[in-house]
């Protein structure tokens, strides 16, 4: 039941906004070649060996005055993140906070496609948010394995959680990223990721804090 | 410019959901005095060598055998974050996030008090949202500053995002916890929390890879 110690979780946690630099860089100047860990660095506020540090973990190596190759390292992270295809994935409860997923464009540049959005609300089933067609919690299961999809996004009522964890693990889900306050109980062989809401409240107290 | 390095980030976003532990646990058994690393550690599937290292950033210290006073434990996490007293708050953009945001239970537990939300839509204006009466952002300055409010939470869209930290920061705001993908140019005095929700799909995502 232990949770695998992910490696080098704060790195893991920075190469999202990495490979926005990234791309925006390739954008602005057409053609260039290399970027550096410094311009990366002074983007986000960071230190540069921070930033050469945290790449390393894709396997990425970089050259001396020159940098990255620009390319190479997008790959590098995509395939480290396995964003190098679009995850299919299963949005589980379509209120304010669901909906506000469903809404975010900067998804579908991560690697995230959500295909199918579920809730138990029978005013809201047939309704479109965002353009995908909010379907009945009910044939939440048969649509899942329909789809063949291996993640599933949970933003429900905490005391529900776990009813639809167990049914989304039946269905063949891997990989649950849960939005709820309840701790889910689930197989070795899947994955969570609990998001709390509060962890970045707290960090942004001890900065003000130590700011002062 | 240059963020603060926070000491031990990781573990200061672990102690919310310690936070959480130790109440329950103290609901569940009215009167007990201590609890002990390895109890936290097993409700968050943590290695208890962890969760005392965590801990010790707070500054308390436990009992051989027996672990920490609870009421200790809570006091010192609470100080630790500033949490000890409700901290006022404004949150700007009630879309989506917003809403969600406003309707979190949770945060009220957290030292989270939000004391007023501003949109621009005309027709949001004057509008409550979980009990907090949307208030336009036209006179968000003076608002803030009646309200004596220090920290701001920025779930608007991320093109707006500079304009209004310039005007949270000139009406007297330390903390923005900034959930749009607009990187920030504030003043030193300023703390700013990132919150970026794709890190957390990366780590999901490196999660189930290790699993396979």
């Amino acid at each position: 039941m232990r949770n695998k110690k992910i490696v080098g979780a704060p790195s893991v946690r920075r190469l999202p906004s990495y490979l926005d630099i990234i791309r925006d860089y390739q954008q602005e100047r057409e053609g260039v070649e290399y970027i550096s860990g410094t311009r990366i660095a002074r983007e986000l506020d960071l230190e540069s060996i921070q930033v050469r540090k945290d790449l390393t973990i894709t396997g990425i190596v970089g050259r001396p005055k020159k940098g990255y190759r620009v390319d190479a390292l997008v790959s590098a992270i995509e395939r480290f993140l396995s964003w190098d295809t679009l995850q299919d994935t299963a949005l589980v409860g379509a209120g304010n906070l669901g909906s506000a997923i469903l809404g975010h464009r900067e998804f579908a540049l991560h690697g995230l496609n959500i295909v199918a959005a579920f809730d138990s609300n029978s005013r809201k089933i047939g309704t479109k948010v965002h353009g995908i067609t909010i379907m009945s919690a009910a044939g939440m299961d048969i649509q899942i394995r329909n789809f063949g999809i291996k993640i599933a996004i949970l933003t429900l009522p905490p005391e529900q959680a776990q009813d639809a964890a167990d049914i989304l693990v039946r269905a063949g889900i891997e990989g649950i990223w849960n939005f709820t306050t309840k701790k889910l109980a689930v197989p070795d062989t899947v994955a969570v990721q609990n998001e709390d809401l509060s962890s970045g409240f707290a960090l942004l107290c001890v900065k003000m804090r130590t700011r002062k």
